[in-house]
């Protein structure tokens, strides 16, 4: 006989979208169980997404930097122990895992892994032998890359953003199809490695989505780390040839490859769920739709993170787990989508956050723009990070900053102070107040602000005549 | 015959306290000389402070990583090339140092090289072979490292914090009298070169003057890197012993080192200016006394950056120019010291603005005070950075930031976060509204106020029964 478990709230999914939700689900007081269908928590940000890829930024660059440096000798036997590296990603991402499942069961989480199936009076299945009745439910199943047919060739070759961490030996050479943030980093830290990279992007630019001068920023970036991007192209036909993948391109080239590395997008994880069942609606991508307040169709049922739709970001998964785990014990809070920075952890990293001036326009803004290059900022020279720039977005009459985004080193940390700015409504001058401390990156916020004054130290900037 | 060159700001010193004011002069549409005496600009920040220490704590850290990455083979021939590195870490400096010579023209400042003596009806001469007619006078002439009689030995051995850029080896061991930031930050660059580093401090912590338990930290990890530190201890003498130097401690003891780097203090470089044919009067320790418009006891001459006293920092002499060169102009702008940010480059980084708890208190306030350690952050797993942490002090009634500490990665880029908190009097609620991407350090923010609110994600808050 199977034994009836009840809880107040059940939560699918143990990424940043559903172990928020269960442990501020607990915080509220409520009987709280998670299901997640790895064995192990994090989910796709943890296990294969942010924590290994920015773990394996940070090691290859300082494997990089290294291997170019004029001061280091002996550097001529030197080289990268791939399955080493890969040892270590795996500790780390088991310690934040591990650290994630230690929270659960110190909040009093019910943890139950296997395959979440739902059916009509709010029970859960957990792989069909365990039964769980609850009052209500939030779904956070993430999402899995997305493999078009043409692509499904063979697992040896063909890998996606997680099972490339499977490797054990750095492939020679890679064709990474999608230059999209996913593609991008993967092609920042495989070059560093010494890997020779062939990038596919079918849009005009790399990282569309991303500010246009970042993006162009990057890929000559990458190019001068030896990267090929190929641009408005796609990949029409993969074959094996001789143990490699020839892959024939739009325009009739062939680029071939050790491996192949498909990043082209996300597809949200809810097959076999039974959400027809209990009339959650998803969309024509089959995102689960919510209202604001993170609610499915079915009132009793929420859904948080990547599988509520884009943007794909952790961050943002975080916030909506909240907005889910509130709203279903009772309160009212809203998810506000406006202000979520985006980030690209390439070299130099892009971040960028609120409206571009576009947006502004469009939100009836009369914006301005200043764009400033980093050659006056005396930590860009010690950290050759010249060619970087901030882009400040403020209303023309108020000076309210209304974005802006930042191609530098550390760019993810600096982009806080903006993200701070344009959720209190700041004015650039606010921002002026405060004292940047010598020498770092910081002191472009100084230097930006100088520079609209019209009075930078920094930059010559010629009289009006 | 002499010609007699007519202006109306002289600025004497080349520094963070000299070149923005002769800049921010220009501006105003004033005639403009600047003195600097060392025939290059940038002053003890850009030749031999800030810039050159920065690019040296960034480089021995990225060789240091390689050493102890267990995913690099082939290290056992890997050295560094110190010549090498001092010849990159001057190149870097030529560059900053030209970069302001560069702007200081742009701007139409007139330059002279010499040494400056000021005469009675406000003549400046230069090498006394230059004279320059003036209306104000702003003195920004800096500090110069304090060498105490004991340690007048011989320049071979002896070494300031200047004399190090000039050695083309690295010592195979060095003593380090005091455990200032510039000591611990010269003993952290070297101990990561291999250098065995005795370092010698006479107070009960290094460090002194930043946040105890930040100092605690950096000492641990100093001593794990293999830094000998003799705290409350004092250098009696030294002598020279087969070549090397031996210092015989207040407690009797002996430590020896290949060199030995006094930097126990600064001395105002005030020598031979002629102060005090001007009645520009000077503390005991012989800074420049100024009010709050950096306006001397001479009401036509003003004073900026270390020449004017303490705290002895670039970003604070680049407020002081700016303030001396407004109100020389005819403005009215105050000096306000309050909230500049403290920084230690260490490993991790120290940065500390606004009130200590104690402070506070003395301010009136009823002062708050959270440390979180950085474990609950999935970027210090990544960064191997969890036994750093972040401190906030805050008002208990309103919830302003009064101040805070950081200890970790990036310290000296995510301090502006709290900088622009106390310098507009924001709450801990409103940095609360910003979204931090994931991963990285800047998530502190976020966890430091879900820990204050008692509904914290990556730590365990215990229930009060």
């Amino acid at each position: 006989m199977i034994s009836i478990e009840k809880y107040d709230i059940v939560v699918i999914g143990g990424g940043p979208g559903g172990y928020p939700a269960a442990i501020r689900s607990a915080q509220l007081g409520l009987r709280v169980a998670i299901i997640e269908n790895r064995g192990r928590f994090g989910g796709e940000c943890t296990l294969y997404g942010c924590v290994p890829t920015k773990a394996l930024v940070r090691f290859s660059d300082t494997y990089w930097r290294t291997i170019k440096s004029d001061f280091v000798s002996g550097k001529e036997n030197l080289s990268l122990n791939f399955a080493e590296l890969m040892k270590k990603i795996s500790e780390i991402v088991s310690r934040v895992s591990s650290g994630i499942e230690y929270l659960l069961k110190s909040y009093g989480v019910d943890i139950f892994f296997g395959r979440a199936e739902l059916s009509e009076d709010k029970t859960v299945y957990v792989d069909r032998d365990r039964v769980l009745k609850t009052s209500k439910i939030i779904i956070a199943t993430g999402t899995d890359p997305l493999i078009p047919e043409e692509f499904k060739l063979d697992k040896e070759h063909v890998l996606d953003n997680r099972e490339i961490f499977s490797l054990r030996k750095a492939p020679s050479s890679i064709i990474i199809v999608g230059g999209g943030y996913v593609g991008v980093e993967f092609a920042t830290i495989l070059a560093k490695l010494g890997v020779d990279i062939h990038i596919v992007e079918m849009m005009p630019n790399i990282l569309p989505g991303i500010d246009l001068d970042a993006s162009k920023l990057v890929e000559k970036r990458l190019s001068s780390l030896g990267v090929k991007i190929y641009k408005n192209t796609v990949v029409k036909e993969i074959k094996r040839v001789n143990g490699e993948i020839e892959a024939r391109l739009s325009d009739n080239r062939v680029v071939r490859g050790e491996k192949i590395l498909v990043a082209v997008g996300r597809k949200p994880n809810i097959e076999g769920l039974g959400l027809e069942r209990l009339g959650v609606e998803v969309s024509e991508k089959r995102f689960i739709k919510t209202n604001k307040y993170m609610q499915t169709s079915n009132p009793d049922i929420y859904a948080s993170g990547d599988v509520a739709g884009p943007p794909l970001l952790a961050h943002k998964a975080f916030i909506q787990a909240i907005v889910s785990a509130e709203n279903s014990s009772g309160g009212s809070v809203e998810y506000d989508k406006r202000f979520i920075p985006s980030i690209v952890f390439t070299d130099p990293e892009i971040a960028q956050v609120g409206y571009s001036v576009d947006e502004a326009k469009r939100e009836g803004y009369e914006p301005a723009s200043q764009r400033l290059f980093l050659g006056g900022v005396a930590r860009a020279v010690i950290e050759d990070a010249e060619t970087g720039f901030i882009k400040i977005v403020m209303d023309r009459s108020t000076r309210k900053i209304l974005g802006g985004v930042i191609v530098s080193p550390y760019a993810s940390e600096l982009v806080s102070v903006l993200s701070i700015a344009v959720e209190l409504g700041l004015r650039i001058d606010d921002l002026g107040k405060a004292v940047y401390p010598h020498p770092t990156m910081s002191e472009m916020f100084k230097e930006v602000i100088d520079f609209l004054d019209g009075r930078s130290f920094h930059y010559f900037i010629k009289k009006k005549s």
